[in-house]
C-alpha cells in the first residue's frame, strides 16, 4: 500500500495547538502523514504543538494551512467527514472500518482521499459538511459518544492501519521467550513427559485405584495439551517433578 | 450482551490522576464500566481525575483500589495484558480485535474478564504479565506504536463495543434529511426528472445531433442514478429546470 495515496486529515479550525500536537501524535501511530489546516485559531506554526505531538513531530514541519475548507479539498477525489450528531441533510453515513475499507480501495484506484474533522467544541458547519460525499459515525456507547479530536484521529488513523497494512498483522500468534533458541516441543518429547509423570504419580500412590487410571491420565495430558508449551518448560516440569520424587525418598 | 460480563479495565500503579480520569472516559464510550487500580501512585480517591473523566466521571465513584495485582485479579476467570514490547516470555499474543471477539465468546459463557494495563513510562512488569493468558498488541505504524494510556483503554473499549454491540451498528446506511418527511425518491419520480430535462434540453438545442442523443442521455441518467434522491431533491432540481428555461425565454 502506497502511502502517497494514504487519507489527508483536515483539521478545520482547530482551537489549540496541543490538540494538533496529539493529532499529529494519532496520525504517526497510523502511518498517516498528510496533515492540513483551515484557518487554525490558534495560528501556524505554533511551538506549543511539538511536546504534545511526541513522535507525531516528525509530520509538523509539513502541515499545509488553508483560507477555507473548499481549498484545503481541491486536490481530493473522495472527501469523508466526521460527525458525532446527525445532520439535516441527506448522505451516506458509514462506520471507521467501512470507511477504512472503501479509502483503501481508492488508494489502490490512485484516488487521493481527506478527511474532515470540525473545531472541537462545535464540530464541522453544514456548509463544510455539504462538500464531503460520505459522513462517518463512530459507534460508541450511545450514552456517551463525545471523543476529542486526537481519539477521534486516531480510531480513524487505527482502522486505516489495520486494513491497510492488513498483510502485516497477525490476528493471532505465539511469542517464543527467546526466539534464537526456543523451540516449541515436540509431541515426542511432550509424550516422554507424561510417560516420566506417569511412573512418578505410579510411585506416588496417586494412581493406584487401576480403573480410574486411565481417565486420571487423559485429564492430565488434555490440561497440558491446551496451550502449546516450549522444549524449555517441558524441561523445567521434568525437573519439578525429579526434585518432588527425591524429596519424597 | 449483559454488561456484568463486560471486562473490567484494571490499572497497574498509574502515576496521575488525569489519566485514571481520561481512561474512566474512554471505558465509558465504549460501554465499559468496571474500572480498578492497583497501588495508584497518585493516591484514591483523587479528585484530580474528576474533570478529565469528563461524561466518564459516573464510574469514579465505583473504582476499586488494590494492593497488589494478585488480588485485583482474584476473581477472573481470564485475565488479557497489554504490552507495546515483545516479552522474555512464550503466550499467545493477539489483537485489539481479535481480543474483542474472546472477551464477547467469555461474557456469554458468563466468565469475567479483566484486561491489565501497566505504569504510563515502564509498561507491565514481566511478573504482573505472567499471570495474563493472553497478550494484547495493537496493530501500529511500526515506526511509532506508542499510545498514552486513554488512548490504549479507548482502543480496546472501542473493539469491546464493535463486537458486543454488534447488533446495533450498521456499517453503512442513508441518514435522511428529514427523516419525518422526508422518502428515497421513486423510480418513477426519476424518470419524469430525466423526460423533464431531456425536453429542457432539446428546447435548447443540447441535443440536436441525432446520433448522440442516447448516449448523452445514458450519461445523464448514469450521473443521477449514481446515488439515491430523495423526493424534495427531485423537487428542486426540476425546480431549476423550470427557472432555467424560463429564464432562456
Amino acid at each position: 500500500m502506497s502511502d502517497l495515496f494514504a487519507p489527508a486529515i483536515i483539521l478545520v479550525k482547530p482551537q489549540l495547538a496541543e490538540n494538533i500536537g496529539t493529532a499529529a501524535r494519532a496520525m504517526h501511530n497510523g502511518a498517516l502523514t498528510d496533515l492540513r489546516l483551515v484557518r487554525p485559531f490558534c495560528g501556524w506554526p505554533n511551538t506549543g504543538a511539538i511536546q504534545p505531538a511526541k513522535g507525531g513531530h516528525v509530520l509538523l514541519n509539513d502541515v499545509q494551512v488553508f483560507e477555507n475548507t473548499a481549498s484545503s479539498l481541491a486536490e481530493f477525489h473522495v472527501v469523508y467527514a466526521t460527525t458525532a450528531r446527525s445532520r439535516d441533510m441527506t448522505k451516506r453515513v458509514i462506520t471507521p472500518r467501512k470507511a477504512a475499507e472503501e479509502m483503501v480501495a481508492h488508494a489502490k484506484a490512485r484516488q487521493k482521499v481527506g478527511i474532515l474533522f470540525g473545531p472541537e467544541r462545535t464540530g464541522l458547519t453544514n456548509d463544510d459538511i455539504s462538500r464531503a460525499q460520505v459522513l462517518i459515525n463512530v459507534p460508541l456507547n450511545p450514552n456517551y459518544t463525545s471523543l476529542n479530536l486526537a481519539q477521534a484521529v486516531l480510531i480513524l488513523a487505527y482502522e486505516w492501519f489495520q486494513v491497510a497494512h492488513a498483510g502485516q498483522i497477525n490476528d493471532e500468534k505465539i511469542q517464543l521467550r527467546n526466539p534464537d533458541q526456543d523451540q516449541m516441543a515436540s509431541q515426542h518429547m511432550l509424550e516422554n513427559m507424561y510417560t516420566h509423570l506417569e511412573q512418578a504419580l505410579e510411585d506416588s500412590g496417586f494412581l493406584r485405584v487401576t480403573e480410574k487410571r486411565q481417565g486420571m491420565m487423559q485429564n492430565i495430558r488434555n490440561m497440558f495439551a491446551r496451550h502449546p508449551m516450549t522444549e524449555q518448560e517441558i524441561r523445567t516440569f521434568r525437573g519439578i517433578l525429579t526434585a518432588l520424587t527425591q524429596f519424597k525418598k
